[in-house]
């Protein structure tokens, strides 16, 4: 292994290049190299998007890995799949910089979120290329056209969440090693294959791996930038768990006119079942769920007092009359917990209604989590709640004479889920971070307590005891685990020049 | 007309036919014809269960409509199709009977609810013979095998609702032919095309063709028998209306870690609002609901107490640990106002379910009437009672700056519906009829004060102001409105004895 970087090194950084160059000399190459190299970036980018990439669809989620791997050994990083101890591999690469005094490794997933491909413009993983995003009338344009603005899009399943910074990396690699600028860190990768489904096996591969991924601070790419398009940084993300409820009728579907009145509804159970879990303005109404929400400190305050207020600009851009909790700031918001209904579904509506009570209704709830919450504590909660209400709790589909025996009967499947994390805002990495991306960005990043959605961040805190911090670079209005998934050029190339400083910039700066 | 009819009769009922033959010889002949016929029945069946019979599908409605007029006209029933004033065509067939006194109407309908494939066990438009049901692991015979049992079920759309009494009158036409027993009573048919749309035109029709459907009672051949098995005959029918309700969330469908808990969530809004119209017990939570609801006659009072008491046993067949309002008598509950909640859809649940935000939320309901209720006014009342919860009603979809103006903004689509009915159970017609459904049960029928389900008695009776009276041959457990609708054979076989009855013994007992 150490061989085979040593050659890797000799032809990557060529006794010429420089190393610890100034932010505007970084910047000036790299946004240059970007123009004159879109089209490949994009084709690269497409090549990735075009493989199916569900954690659960072993054969193509492998395909991917593979893919990305030789990306990666094309650009001189020594890279290698990791045992995913009963997932998808882990990507893994490194590349030492002779000089450099620290290692940060940069985190990202290749998997995606489930698709409905009926909602898609286009099919998930077929990428199109638009002039702009679909809902401003973006037109498809050939995948090998030159960009002419920074409103174009690639359409594609993980365009934004998460291939995005894979791409963008590389690219950063590929613009500094045309330049002769020399890296001042020392670089791992980590390209998780399963974070959509939950990360089930990332500690036990973390942990495997403990040795090979000593370094002294995590960058987790992964995520949007700020709604003002400003780039961000974040310090804490929010945990995540979720569960299908199902709730049961009839042995069969019974006309509603001979039965109705007469043979409970599941649906209507359920319709009073959520109800009774959370208020329409987002308040949950579990028992005690909110003991275990650790308050803000003073700098986690002051960081989120200079947040920037979209919240009109984006209510209308969401066609939204108003928010839940009274119009309460979306990023004081996600310092909460939030239980979301993600799906609900019985019987039938419209075109296929039918005059029958339905057998079940299902409903499908991912919570997201603040410290010091965990998921097992969330599920305990929710369970306590429905005991309350006269709930007996089976986990596997009930027979019939389950069914027969118990008047209020729900069935439970949880996911696997994982806590909440934050992370010191006033560490030397994060300052350091902050600064270069800065330079990319040419003004100030903003800097958020946590981001809203969930990445395993806890993990790496837990496991290594370094700075972790969030790095996205994707537009936040990327429809990201929906339809029409997509990611705005102008990101891609800002995230590539942010990469680039990350990269030729961070090891002078962290001190 | 007139010539061709006259024709017909010679051919039909020869000289040596007998009129007024009495209830055992009827009983007798129809009985072992059914023996010798079966499969020459069941073909039969099959022929006209295999053409799909949705209201809304034009061609194949129609292909209904001349199959099954090519049916009657083989029997010498003088047949056409009227005109369906907008919808399909009605089927109209008379026959008059030289000595006859009494002309009946029977009605019923070919048209059926919509599907969903993907819940059939066999697709609905391919009759399958099974040799008893599929829940007590009924396999498939071929559709010409000689039926050993009277469990044996026929699978396919329409096979309960309301494809069988059409086969079962045609066959009894068969088996008194056959005996040489003459009809009794003067027979018109009248066939729909679209009940399971909500007879949108019937009213039209009815009006049009006026003369040619005087009568002296119509005999409604729609429903279930009662869930002993036992024959029924009914005097009144539920209402029936429906409205889809649709509320919106985001343009688009957000990432729930990054929006959720302040992008309002259109599925717990929908919860709720469903929640505030019924509770689980059934009891509707819209104001002045039941203020139009017509007191029970005392001798309907009398009826519905010697209604079997079939819940305990219902119970069990259906896996229903409880029913609605504390275990309240079906027979009872089918005489108050019912509210259905036939689906509800939003984002995705199971596999398919992404943390997301959905767009939309939407449910559909469909409302069963008792005297006096009119579909008119629930759907004023239930306006009503969303405009006092804050909701702006609208009737298309939405623009997004109407989503953005309207905190509350719910669509509504109403279905066209219609108001019940329920009429005299003493009329000499009544009481002949009870006598002679009985002759063929071989024991008293039960009768019921009004159907669960819905019919549109209510035009019958006022537009012609006869008796109006129910009967029913489809067994209960028939699946009807839903996926895999069967009919018990020894239902058809009872029916055709019981239509058998109606034709050669009514004119006798209708004094």
């Amino acid at each position: 292994m150490r061989s085979v970087l040593a050659i890797v090194f000799l032809s990557l950084v060529p006794s010429a290049a420089v190393f610890g160059a100034d932010a505007a000399a970084v910047q000036g190459a790299v946004r240059s190299w970007i123009r004159a190299h879109e089209r490949d970036v994009l084709r690269e980018f497409a090549d990735v998007l075009a493989i199916p990439n569900l954690a659960s669809d072993g054969p193509n989620i492998r395909r991917n890995a593979e893919h990305i791997a030789a990306m990666l050994a094309r650009r001189g990083i020594a890279t290698r799949l990791l045992d995913g101890e009963g997932g998808p591999p882990v990507v893994y690469g490194e590349r030492a910089v002779p000089g450099a005094r620290r290692t940060v490794v940069i985190y990202a997933h290749y998997d995606g979120q489930p698709v409905d491909p009926a909602k898609w413009t286009s099919p998930p993983w077929k990428p199109v290329l638009r002039d702009g995003p679909l809902e401003a009338g973006g037109r498809e344009v050939a995948l090998d056209a030159a960009p002419t603005g920074p409103e174009w899009r690639i359409y594609g399943r993980s365009a934004g969440d998460d291939k995005a910074p894979i791409v963008a990396l590389a690219a950063a690699i590929d613009a500094l090693q045309a330049a002769g600028i020399a890296p001042t860190v020392n670089l791992k990768l980590f390209l998780e294959g399963e974070e959509e489904a939950g990360s089930p096996h990332l500690q036990a591969v973390l942990e495997k791996n403990k040795e090979r991924l000593r370094a002294d601070a995590w960058l987790l790419c992964d995520g949007p930038v700020h709604q003002t398009r400003r780039p961000q940084v974040f310090f804490g993300a929010r945990g995540v768990t979720d569960v299908e409820i199902t709730l049961y009728g009839p042995a069969r579907a019974l006309h509603s006119g001979h039965y109705g009145n007469w043979a409970p509804n599941p649906a209507v159970a359920l319709a009073h079942l959520v109800a009774g879990l959370r208020d329409t303005d987002g308040r949950i109404q579990i028992a005690h769920f909110y003991d275990d929400v650790r308050p803000l400190t003073p700098a986690e305050r002051e960081a989120l007092a200079s947040v920037p207020d979209v919240d009109a600009e984006l209510r209308r851009e969401l066609a939204l009359a108003v928010t839940e909790a009274g119009g309460a700031r979306l990023a004081e918001r996600i310092l909460l917990p939030a239980l979301n209904l993600r799906g609900l579904e019985s019987g039938a509506v419209g075109e296929r209604a039918a005059n029958a009570i339905p057998t079940e209704a299902r409903a499908s709830i991912d919570f997201r989590l603040v410290p010091d919450q965990t998921p097992a504590r969330v599920r305990e909660r929710v369970e306590a709640h429905l005991r309350a209400q006269g709930y007996a709790i089976t986990y596997e589909t009930p027979s019939l004479d389950a069914r027969r025996a118990q008047p209020k009967l729900v069935r439970l499947a949880w996911g696997s889920g994982y806590p909440p994390a934050r992370t010191d805002m006033g560490s030397p990495f994060a300052r350091a971070l902050v600064a270069v991306t800065g330079e990319a960005a040419g003004g100030p990043v903003v800097r958020m307590p946590t981001l809203g959605g969930s990445v395993p961040m806890h993990l790496f805190v837990e496991t290594f005891g370094v700075p972790v911090v969030g790095l996205p670079i994707a537009n936040h209005d990327d429809n990201q685990h929906a339809a029409d998934e997509n990611l705005r050029l102008q990101n891609l190339w800002d995230g590539t020049a942010a990469f680039a400083s990350v990269l030729a910039r961070l090891g002078e700066e962290w001190r």
